[in-house]
């Protein structure tokens, strides 16, 4: 019997980014396996429908996923809800959705995969950020206020596990992702967008950081957006 | 008939700073209401109990309380729950609650009287931060996420209602208040804690800047907090 | 014989925002010096011609006026030199000018006076920054590298001197003062500038603080300023 | 005759950490290029030795070695001047030498170098922070200064040369570099230390971002390192 390949699990795996995310790990021998509230067409490695937030089914679906596939070595969150609206008709479920989809999720995630990753030895655990995850701007209340809080979280984690060996890192992507997605919503030139699989390069890079050296905040921006 | 008072509405004055800040305002010549779960022995002024993290009770209380006194003049945002654990020991129930307890009742609060304050000519609304709102240290995971998001959404608010006349601060209080249930707590020598009265006249101080000179954020701690 | 007034040490006092700081303080029963490479037409107070940055000959004024008027009570460094240009047109001059005229002024002025303040029993350092403080622009690369440096001397200063009973504070000035020379220079309504002697309200107010809650770091941008 | 390689200047590459970039590029094909006031026993390279802070030797020395080697590819500021002392005993001297070797030397390097890098199609320009760039410590006031100026420098810079092509990076090296020097002077366990090569891996990779995705700051320290 062979050796297990180290497992990437990606949350926020049902496009565009998180696919990438999970095909650049897999070219680099890991197992990789998504999650994601509804599948893509051909996922990349295994693909579990999980709605991350739902204390009821989540923590249940990630234990069978590391029971059957050992203990991730890389955990990545990346799931995003975006609400632009002004603060008069941004109601509760907005803040509640906002913040279910991307805090909640990442305490399920984490209470979910930490304790395996330093039982094995240690891991990465990265986050994506925004933009608003820095900056509270007009009718971003419910998702700045979302991303605030999931950057606290991360800082939190990243001390607390810094110890015990887990890298947790806080990846600030300011631009749009060039995703079929995002070609329709926006009009922007797709060279002005961010390359899912350059993102990707970076989060492989931050995983495999030495222990000498680790990242705990970065930004990732094309070159093109004024900042 | 004379002329009505300006209202300062304080939510979290069920205690210490909550009720300086009510007696600052009362001093000031403002009809001082406050807001808490729970009453104080001698409220400064009205008092109402009120869980403004409930959505089915706080916004018609809150429009009540508009309609009797008319639209507030300043609004302070000063709750707080706080959770000191570590991760895997801090539930869901955990982050809901600080989230409820810190960010849903602003947004409640927010969106009952911002409108008014601006049909009213302007206004302030203040809101507490602390250390944590900064910076996620190990073991605060649910309250560090909680007041990122409140800084977040106040933020937010400041963008949004700058043109319109409603000035939104956040204060960041880096350090122990100086309550009776502080020092049952904290065997910290009670002149290394912030006087409610000296935070009070800050905010006081805040309330009363005019349109050329705007703080959309500060810090305060006592000389002897280290930083 | 009376009792000696507390003097305000105001450097950048040639004109606006520092004459203003000199008449609030004089208002509220301080002895006003200004100290400036030039004097205005009618100063407040004492004005005593000084280039803040020349070490031959700015510690021996500084040393005079203390030893004439005792040490002073409070201190505010509010010189500024803007300089906006191309990277590749802004010289080696022009980065020394602006190094020298807020960050070598900022350590002459603090050097001949934190000493005295602490063996009086304390006092208050009060440094005006601006946005370029906090974000490099481009075409602003000598401006921002002054006005960050003079930032980091700041906190460095309020960490060292705390104990000692010196508050240090550094106030953000975001936006464009209304002088006599800003009118000409600016097409911009005065209605959306901000009013010297609001700042000077803020700066005294900050100076008052008690050591129970001393800010280190503030904001003040007009109602009509985009952050 | 062959392709020219592409060059690697290297500013403070006397020894450690600037050995070990110069060392990581030419394992990767570039021509390493080092600088500093003194040459290493073997240095990886090209050395020149020059004081970069010298305005009438370091501009004559950077043209040259642009004209022997064509324009670079990659430019890093790596250089440092540490002061650590009580601010009463920070004399002028000591601010002029930390801004001269840490600032006077990236606005010459910078001068010298991005021309020619747009020129030649674009570039990176790497700058190396420390812990100070964010935060000036008590008994920092010196080299904080000149670390703060240095980062506002740096944002400019990458402000302004961003839609010509060139990537400027800022490093935040929050850590003790292990090097021999290192362990001479601090007891620390080198395990705690970061490795100079770790470094070099990321500058390697940053140097590489494509324009799709450019990290303009980033942190890098030892797991062991609170933060």
């Amino acid at each position: 019997m062979g050796v297990q390949k180290p497992m990437v699990l990606v949350a926020g795996a049902g496009a565009g980014l998180g696919q990438s995310l999970l095909s650049r790990f897999a070219d680099g021998g890991f197992e990789p396996v998504g999650l994601g509230r509804s599948a893509p067409d051909a996922p990349v490695g295994q693909f579990h429908t999980v709605d991350l937030s739902d204390e009821t089914s989540a923590p249940d679906i990630l234990a069978k996923i590391i029971a059957e596939n050992g203990p991730p070595r890389v955990v990545i969150h990346n799931t995003a809800e975006l609400v632009i609206a002004p603060f008069m008709q941004t109601d509760l479920d907005d803040y509640r959705r906002t913040w279910d989809s991307m805090v909640q999720s990442a305490v399920l995630l984490a209470q979910a995969t930490i304790q395996p990753m330093i039982d094995a030895g240690g891991g990465s655990f990265i986050v994506s950020g925004a933009t608003a995850s820095l900056r509270g701007g007009a009718k971003f209340s419910a998702f700045a206020s979302a991303k605030f809080a999931l950057r606290g979280l991360t800082q939190s984690l990243a001390r607390e596990f810094q110890p015990a060996g887990v890298h947790v890192c806080h990846a600030i992507l300011d631009g749009i992702i060039d995703t079929a997605r995002a070609r329709a919503l926006h009009s922007l030139d797709p060279t002005k967008m961010m390359t899912p699989a350059d993102i990707a390069e970076t989060y492989w890079q931050i995983a495999h950081q030495p222990k000498s050296t680790w990242t705990h905040e970065l930004d990732l921006r094309p070159a093109s957006e004024g900042f």
